[in-house]
């Protein structure tokens, strides 16, 4: 996103450096035993994506401090789901024997997610600011719903494409909307939003399938070893009879790698990358309607290229 | 309760039951893969006492839409902090091995108390009752310190008699004063609900040490086998050296059942019920100065007469 920053004079990364002050005050400026999930989370970084398209979509000129205000509840948001998915994915043994510390992480953890969660709403509250927290609820009722539903059709390789969409739409696209919307309340942006979200997700499953986990930080086929169902398997089980037989319970890494190879040898991965791209087009055109500055739209489609550039 | 609703003619029952429809809709009105935490949770019923609490301080004059809502909106947040406990709760192992039950459980615990959550600040939203969403988020940031405090503080023989109650007052209480101001924003219905919910969980603390199982529906000693200090606990130390020199960390059942022994034979759980009595008694005497109908004064009373009732 060093594209998007540099094009943007000074406002963006001087507004985008309030967001990280504001976040570290919501996490530890509290005095509290700070759970190290979250402080750790706070650390890593990350792309500070959600709080972009919020600072973005309300302009240079909108308020600065309702902006920031609304870019890092999102971001509070965004980082609840990760600390929360940490819990999920913590190993509950080590050397065959559970650990003081999976139990104690995992209980830090869950109210850590939680904290985040509720300082999200209570830094909106405090503005007063009604629709931003009809806005931000919705979408982490939206988020909860996706992760369900992903739970729910985890291991079932007949769910069909549109399944997939509805689910990634909750539990990714969700929060792109809103960040969207936060910044400014307009059904372009919620579509444009909704479809950057969609991309970032197809070429996130993507990058599942062909790692290198170097750079991705996780094993490739963590996805297929959870019981995820993604548009590259869809497809691939469409292409290769071979692929529908697998049964994904019986997987473990060394099996998961060489299904990674099978799916990428279906060319599964070229037909979903083109569906991100697609996705990433028509985002594009929606900001042609949306009523704001040149450079906003100009920065916004900057934005888009980079969800698709950081995976090719 | 019963005593509550018989004096209180037709009025609270029926919005009571309200606020039940309120629940179900907001749990499965969705056609969402339901988690079976969350069904279960409401199943289980429980006294509704904080959603009592909103009723009540409200009135029945209030608007009965905007009450029910904030009710529902209270239970949905304990609820959630219900569901997110068993997550720690459950057994990680069966048979000495993990378990797809478990690993799909907990996922499944966690988005479902995330949705809980994030329903609870959609419900009010809705509504346009900032000062509402407000308190609710206060509270919910409240909860979540309190179990982050209790998890820093485990195992820690060497805790304040002050610490504990901060840490109940976060933990528990912020829930029911919070529902005291939804229902009517008042101070001194603050510290009624802050006196009443510590009380509730002074004696709920006593319950762990008396039992019996049969009736709180979990081994004696629960709270000394997660490391939790309790008053009791600490009350017991400062009577019995012998206490004090207990190492939490190697405790089985058996051994936790005779230490809830020997704390009662300190006479610590006379002391603790005495405090919680105390607290009861101190909560009464803050409803003489709110502005509300005579009816209201005397039902709440009843609600805290209740509490101690329960325990006795």
């Amino acid at each position: 996103m060093t594209a998007v920053l540099d094009a943007s004079s000074r406002w963006l990364p001087s507004r985008l450096g309030e967001v990280e002050d504001r976040l570290r005050e919501a996490i530890d400026g509290h005095g509290d035993p700070l759970g190290e999930d979250a402080a750790s989370t706070l650390a890593a970084g990350g792309k500070r994506l959600r709080p972009m398209l919020v600072l973005l979509c309300a302009g240079e000129k909108a308020g600065a401090d309702s902006a920031v205000r609304a870019a890092t509840a999102i971001e509070l948001v965004h980082m609840a789901t990760l600390v929360h998915d940490d819990v999920l994915d913590e190993a509950p043994l080590r050397r065959g024997h559970p650990t003081v510390a999976a139990t104690s992480g995992r209980a830090r953890a869950v109210a850590t997610g939680d904290l985040l969660l509720s300082r999200a709403f209570a830094l909106l509250a405090d503005a007063g600011d009604g629709r931003s927290v009809q806005l931000l609820a919705d979408a982490a009722v939206g988020l909860a719903r996706g992760e369900l539903a992903q739970r729910h059709d985890a291991f079932d390789l007949g769910i069909s494409e549109q399944r997939y969409l509805d689910r990634c739409r909750l539990k990714t696209a969700t929060l792109f909307e809103c960040a969207c919307l936060l910044g400014h309340d307009d059904e372009h942006l919620r579509e444009f939003g909704a479809q950057v979200g969609l991309a970032f997700q197809l070429l996130d499953d993507v990058l599942d399938v062909t790692g290198p986990p170097e750079r991705t930080g996780k094993a490739r086929g963590t996805d297929l070893l959870d019981g995820t169902i993604t548009l590259p398997l869809i497809e691939a089980a469409a292409a290769d009879p071979g692929v529908r037989e697998v049964d994904l319970h019986g997987l473990d890494a060394a099996t998961a790698a060489e299904l990674c190879d099978r799916i990428a040898a279906t060319g599964a991965l070229e037909t979903v990358r083109m569906r991100a791209l697609e996705m990433v087009a028509a985002g594009k055109r929606q900001l042609e309607g949306a009523a704001f500055e040149p450079e906003q739209r100009q920065l916004l489609a900057l934005v888009a290229d980079g969800v698709v550039q950081r995976y090719s």
